[in-house]
């Protein structure tokens, strides 16, 4: 079975705010988790409504073909009262910026440095974050269909599985578990562990350090600017991780 | 070790382009790669000159923290005569919409029917075409070290290595070989076959149409919408490969 990338609109106040392309389902999930990461709202309290313009079950390309009916191509989110100019200014180029490539590494440290909130940084064993990729492996049902889909998955200190997310898309993966915290009005996600099924890029990385998330492990590599800004932040940062290995980035 | 994720800024006649996230190297390549890919530029006659501001070896985080000179910030393009202010704002465009995720699928596949260039569709042996992954690997220094980074190859039809490069964006792998093959006065690359070292996303296939090489090999899944672009263009898109097994989209 093949995994669908296909594009979403997301609407703000009627609006286009953005056209991202993901792997249909929990649309919503990735429109807050999106306006989220950027800026446009800080808390779910601002968000009126957010409605996918159809189903958003057809995952694979042979259901589509099944006939079963697929998402819409837009998300329609309205806030209370009218969102401010520049934060939607500001995000459109910031999806530029930081879309998969794109950023000016520097800058984005420094501005990094004033926008985030602090995180409280923890102390957890290596021994439980190793076993956290196999716990969610059982979750990753597209995974399996496809072969070609990543996954991100929040956590419990315990290493209690609380959401995972599918999408082509790493970072889309990304914001749709937080964006699903979100509009379950967690207070916090400052006692919460990331998990992604593949590299942790700095892009991945800001986004759990914007959701305070402190700690954040990763199947695949990490990269020399995640790094640099993962340990900047005093996140627990564990790469390559698998059953009794993992590279802790300190 | 851990692979350099830096920010380069394409200049082209002074003015800033676009800034990108990649693993320094072959930056000259990437730019050139990049211009074409966008269409900045249709082939290298129109290059006077592109220049990496310092030299371009640093690609792990341990080499830097040795001393050893990374690459600049900036890669300078003159072109011969001022480039199209159309062409360049449609590039800026494009690179927003293209980076990772973005773009509207639906009017980038009609869009594509009239831009493409039209591809000789090959009849190549996917016994040979299983076999080009593990040709590509000795030339995977970067990934030797680090485990995280993508490599890009391209392969004679007789399954001869031409070039391979690596970046920690999968797509500006593709843009160094494409751009190393431009730079060397290549005249078509109608017979050459693309490795690809993950997944086949539509981003991928879509630079490898724009440069008219027939055939496609990704050792990761294809995306749906990356086989429905390949088929609708004849080109041969064999997903999944290694050693005696692939998925062939026709």
């Amino acid at each position: 079975m093949v995994a669908v990338e296909a594009p979403l609109e997301i609407r703000v106040g009627g609006q286009p705010l953005v056209i991202t392309m993901r792997t249909p389902g929990h649309d919503e999930e990735l429109a807050a988790g999106f306006l989220f990461a950027e800026g446009v709202v800080t808390s779910a309290d601002q968000i009126v409504s957010i409605l996918g313009e159809v189903g958003s079950d057809a995952s694979t390309r042979e259901e589509l073909a099944a006939g079963k009916i697929g998402s819409g191509d837009r998300v329609l989110v309205e806030l209370r009262g009218t969102p401010d100019a520049g934060a939607v200014q500001r995000a459109q180029r910031d999806f530029r910026a930081t879309a998969a490539c794109g950023v000016c590494g520097k800058e984005s440290l420094d501005d990094l440095d004033q926008t985030l909130p602090s995180i409280t940084s923890l102390d957890v064993s290596t021994e439980l974050l190793g076993q956290l990729p196999d716990r969610m492996r059982p979750h990753q049902t597209l995974f399996d269909a496809t072969g070609g889909i990543h996954a991100a998955g929040l956590f419990t200190l315990d290493g209690e599985v609380q959401c995972v997310r599918e999408d082509i898309g790493r970072h889309n993966a990304v914001d749709k578990v937080i964006g699903r915290a979100m509009l379950d009005g967690a207070p916090s996600l400052g006692d919460r562990i990331l998990v992604v099924s593949g590299r942790a890029g700095f892009e991945l990385v800001q986004k759990a350090l914007k959701a305070a998330i402190p700690v954040m492990v990763s199947v695949g590599a990490a990269s020399s600017l995640a790094v640099d800004m993962a340990t900047a932040a005093g996140m627990t940062l564990y790469s390559f991780v698998g059953p009794g290995r993992g590279n802790l980035h300190l």
